[in-house]
């Protein structure tokens, strides 16, 4: 199944995707057992944020090639810090460069698990069966900030500097796919999802001996490679198996 | 007026606090104007956090005292980290001292700034009227894990590190009061909360340069001075003119 949130009349409605409309729910999937009351057309809908997590986690250095990149050490255990829902934004938004913004401004195409339930203290298999779906996150990243600021607070955190979507897919074997990274079209990055350091279980296992993750949070995955953005272009990251995720870039004050 | 919110059969509910009584509300003061549905008395009142926050920004080094104690450089402009809601609990609720944890345990004594509306680009008086009210934060932290790690996620953000509460007072002038806390009844920090590099305002002036904030976001202001704690201790936080933020602090796995 496909499940996503639109906005109907100001509100914001989760639906269940087909091939052409969106059947709109009566509550959020990962909370009870919705009923459909309505339907909107995909080419009509507007695309929301997949979900407004409880707690926003994601993951830092985790593909190899990417840290090798860097000159970063491997990690030896899983961690995480976190991103801020101020920043998030859905299928076909427009990221918003900040007319303060200069030198990079970069996508990082990420693989997202969104946690059905709640748990702690979970082995292996039951973080596995903890994963209610996958989505797609765009970490972008204003790289001058990155470095002058203490945190990733502007950096990473601007409004609009999330995008995530356009659903979340809950049957995907999401290790086993292909993230690619387009610019207008053009292939900028491709990379195998599975190919990181630890993957989600591994985190999963390791965040909840010490915290209760809830039904909704999301834990992004990190990218492998990056590419820089200027406004004008569209952005389009597509996992194999899950989607397209695509975003105008805007620049601030000027809407095209 | 003092909000809070209370469990009342399993279920979260707004409160307005009175001498003896908290009126229970029909919906947070926040979004709306609420009617009294009903009341519960103070003694018997299950406290949860004040507010469950869209937002959790946390301000680190920002009283001169405690800047010079860390040998830390005077920030030249305000920044923001972030805590988690998963490590949110209420007034008098235990804070769980992990089996793992060893070294300093600490308590740090906050001002909290609870924003009651939407703003972006705000200017200083914008900033000012934001404020819905002022509470009173523990932002306890596991020194230890804090230099272990890459990121604050354990160290500042394992369930129950992140006391808040008791309620949000909104008639207060917050930063001509003085914050106390106290272990077991003794004193062991005083401070005037006024005391900053920078205050609440001038954060959100510089925050909504880039961000939007939220009703309900919560801006944790920092701490001067910090305190060891034990298992078997009560730590209380007292903020005057707001209220005291009372805890007690067990060990995982045994509850006294």
């Amino acid at each position: 199944m496909r499940y996503t949130r639109v906005a109907v009349g100001g509100r914001a409605v989760w639906g269940r995707v087909g091939e052409e409309d969106i059947e709109l729910l009566s509550e959020s999937p990962l909370e009870g057992d919705p009923s459909v009351i309505g339907s909107v057309s995909i080419a009509d809908a507007q695309w929301l944020p997949v979900v407004v997590p409880p707690v926003f986690y994601a993951v830092g250095m985790n593909y190899p090639r990417h840290i090798a990149h860097a000159g970063a050490e491997t990690p030896d255990r899983p961690e995480v810090g976190y991103r801020a829902n101020n920043a998030l934004t859905g299928h076909r938004s427009p990221i918003v460069k900040p007319v303060e913004v200069e030198g990079r401004f970069e996508a990082e195409p990420e693989l997202v698990a969104v946690i059905g339930r709640t748990l702690r203290h979970a082995t292996y298999d039951e973080a596995r069966k903890s994963v209610f779906g996958w989505t797609i996150g765009n970490d972008v990243s204003a790289r001058t900030w990155q470095h002058q600021d203490r945190s990733f607070w502007r950096s990473k955190n601007s409004d609009t500097f999330k995008p995530m979507g356009p659903w979340i897919e809950t049957d995907v074997d999401a290790l086993a796919q292909t993230t690619t990274l387009r610019v207008n079209g053009e292939v900028r990055a491709s990379f195998a999802t599975g190919d990181m350091v630890f993957d989600p279980f591994d985190h999963i296992v390791e965040l909840t001996k010490h915290i209760t993750m809830h039904a909704g949070d999301v834990l992004w995955m990190g990218a492998e490679s990056t590419c820089q953005l200027e406004p004008g272009d569209t952005v389009d990251i597509e996992i194999s198996g899950i989607g397209v995720l695509s975003n105008p870039v805007h620049s601030e004050g000027n809407p095209s």
